[in-house]
């Protein structure tokens, strides 16, 4: 493995693309609009960053972004693949960031630019240990050895009493959930705040272990300023907690980081606005890149979205985001894939299928509570569904047999 | 004041724009895609965000970003405000970013959807101090008591030795810049570290003191893993340095508010891969919203770009941006417009027309470092034809008189 970071890039530009990867190159490493005094040929050898590949790509069919210099009737689509010198940023992510992303986004020579994929060297793990529990330390502290861990999601969202609360962590608790997180939107709110939040939870934890010798894992969303990270896990870790959840993009890939350095418990990463810089095809960070720089900074569990989702992605970019989390990188940075949003029990033979794995963590939110017989009916029918899938058989057979998995299904449908 | 956040979004949707604004206020509250268990119609009344306004505006003519619900012909565009309590997630920038951003992005229901405004109440103020020097607290310290402040980024950006940097901080200090700073590609790299480069630079620094009986303030990229913040700060402080910038998407907001509450010296906060987010007209984060929530987190200058920049943005969009870190902020948060990107002495009587203000940073990188008598007539040209601009003068007038300038213009031409 070499020293140097490659960055593949998908580009649209009406100068020749050639030319375009040349510009993104300079603009990054040791170029400005002009050349400029001391600018030798030896400082150029030693940090320019160079234009490995230029692959051209059928076009988008979408207009160029604002700004674009050129004809957009010359537009042509590349892939392009620049390899930037370690030494001109060392193995930081903040620093790695301003190179192969900073402004490049902003480019006229360009009219899309999108980092899709990242190469790092092994500097980077000799400097970020990264997730503590990954998908095996997960499976131990939730007690589920084998099979897909099935999550919810506090919904309301907010605004919960505590005793509310509390009530439902044992109602979910007593149905065999493995995890239930909060809601991203659920911080620290005036009116439950976070210490309340992990005491009535934590209680209501330990009346389940009590009752049924196991406990589900709950990752209490402890996002906020960075200053409050630290004593916010504190909280959890004292009261018995085993799970911290944090929006990444909230407390950014930084944030991540400096919490990672701190944390004992799993680290749960919400991509909470990550739509921001990914729907646009022409725009912005791939998924592919993104978890791996979170794995790097320390996620142990990354939502990735779920198949049939409510949102935007399709399926197969679901899969591909699926398949990226589990992929090794540099020889480790185990994490899980968490899949979200409308995860019904109808999914699952759907979900096996495409993933061929269960070391997955799939939240089912409304899906559960929306259960016409309640959550732990929702519970139920969703490993019920789950256990089909895995053993081959048929949705519809265990619906027969399961009363809360044929509700659900009929409630909710099926893939 | 209200308690309320108020959220402006321009959205575009094939269902009526009013519905779609109903999804967005129920998605980022109280709300998932089915009714449960507990939601009552108290928990709704206290909780859920409310529509308030929702004005169409002119269609936009591009097509809808991926996975847009419904027929694009049907697609409507439209400005909608929606009125958050602050109760659901307390006076926090990360818990406020999970509310009036989030999964927003993502939501089927449209195939555009930017935060263009954010009106946040006076509890933001009481708990985030902001900037501590702004304007005048920068102008006391690098002593320019009036008139624009003029800067220049060392270039080449990355890969001078300490000696040839120190070099070049004497050029430009002998020649009375205000500002250097580091670019934002030059972070801790390992071929002139951090420390090393703090330690030669304030030493010519001083040089330029004894001499001159005046110092221009040197912005000291210290961008890098939150745990490294304050060290790097502290390492600039103990040498005298004046400045620390940092790469505020590359920390992230929350590492920038990290960092303001240890500061003693000003924060140039620079905007590197603001363009991921902003550059799709149909997605992302407005810079009219993001330069508030980096005020707020405590940036005392930030960068705007410039006119006829070489980036995407136009004169107009500039401007805005100009006017909208000047526009005071719950009645503070004073920040200092940083204008750069191929910025020169042409540009001076531009500028100043537009802005009518010399509370400006301005940048020249390579429109100094390439100038063609070097870069102390670099600098004295930008002055000049501030100079000229701010008294009323013709630039021609002042060329013919003052030869840089002369070279200056016939070198990077004019407006």
């Amino acid at each position: 493995m070499s020293d140097d970071v490659t960055a593949v890039y998908e580009i649209e530009s009406a100068v020749p693309l050639e030319r375009a990867a040349e510009v993104i190159a300079g603009e990054q490493s040791c170029g400005t609009f002009v050349r400029v005094a001391r600018e030798s040929d030896e400082l150029r050898a030693r940090h320019a960053a160079q234009v490995v590949a230029v692959d051209e790509l059928p076009p988008s069919g979408r207009p160029p972004l604002p700004g674009m210099t050129g004809d957009p009737c010359d537009v042509r689509r590349g892939r392009v693949t620049v390899r930037f010198p370690l030494a001109n940023f060392g193995p930081s992510i903040p620093n790695l960031l301003a190179a192969v992303a900073g402004n490049l986004f902003e480019l006229r020579d360009v009219g899309a630019l999108r980092l899709v994929d990242l190469e790092l060297p092994a500097a980077f793990a000799e400097r970020y240990p990264g997730p503590r529990f990954g998908v095996a330390g997960t499976r131990r502290l939730l007690d589920r050895p084998d099979g897909p861990m099935i999550g919810t999601i506090v919904k309301p969202s907010i605004g919960l009493s505590g005793a509310e609360l509390a009530q439902l962590v044992i109602e979910l608790g007593d149905a065999g959930i493995d995890l239930i997180k909060d809601d991203e939107l659920q911080g620290n709110p005036p009116g439950l705040p976070l210490r309340e939040r992990v005491r009535v939870v934590t209680e209501a934890l330990k009346e389940v272990a009590d009752r049924n010798g196991r406990q589900p894992m709950y990752a209490f969303n402890i996002t906020d300023d960075i200053d409050r990270l630290e004593p916010n896990h504190d909280l959890v870790l004292a009261a018995g907690g085993t799970c911290v959840m944090v929006c990444v993009n909230l407390v950014g890939l930084a944030g991540l980081e400096y919490l990672s350095r701190r944390t004992q418990l799993p680290i749960h990463g919400h991509r909470a606005m990550y739509g921001a810089y990914a729907r646009s095809p022409q725009l912005g960070i791939d998924f592919r890149v993104w978890q791996k720089l979170a794995r790097i900074a320390g996620a142990d569990h990354l939502h990735t979205n779920g198949f049939a989702n409510k949102f935007y992605e399709t399926d197969d970019e679901v899969l591909a985001s699926i398949a990226a989390v589990r992929a090794p990188l540099l020889g480790g940075y185990e994490a899980l894939p968490v899949l979200s949003s409308a995860q019904t029990p109808g999914l699952a033979h759907t979900t096996y299928a495409r993933t061929r794995s269960t070391d997955l963590l799939v939240l089912s939110g409304g899906g559960i509570h929306g259960h016409p017989q309640g959550s732990a009916a929702g519970v139920l029918a969703m490993r019920e569904a789950w256990e089909a899938a895995t053993s081959g058989e048929p949705l519809d057979q265990r619906a027969a047999a399961v009363p809360a998995l044929a509700a659900a299904l009929h409630t909710f449908g099926r893939a």
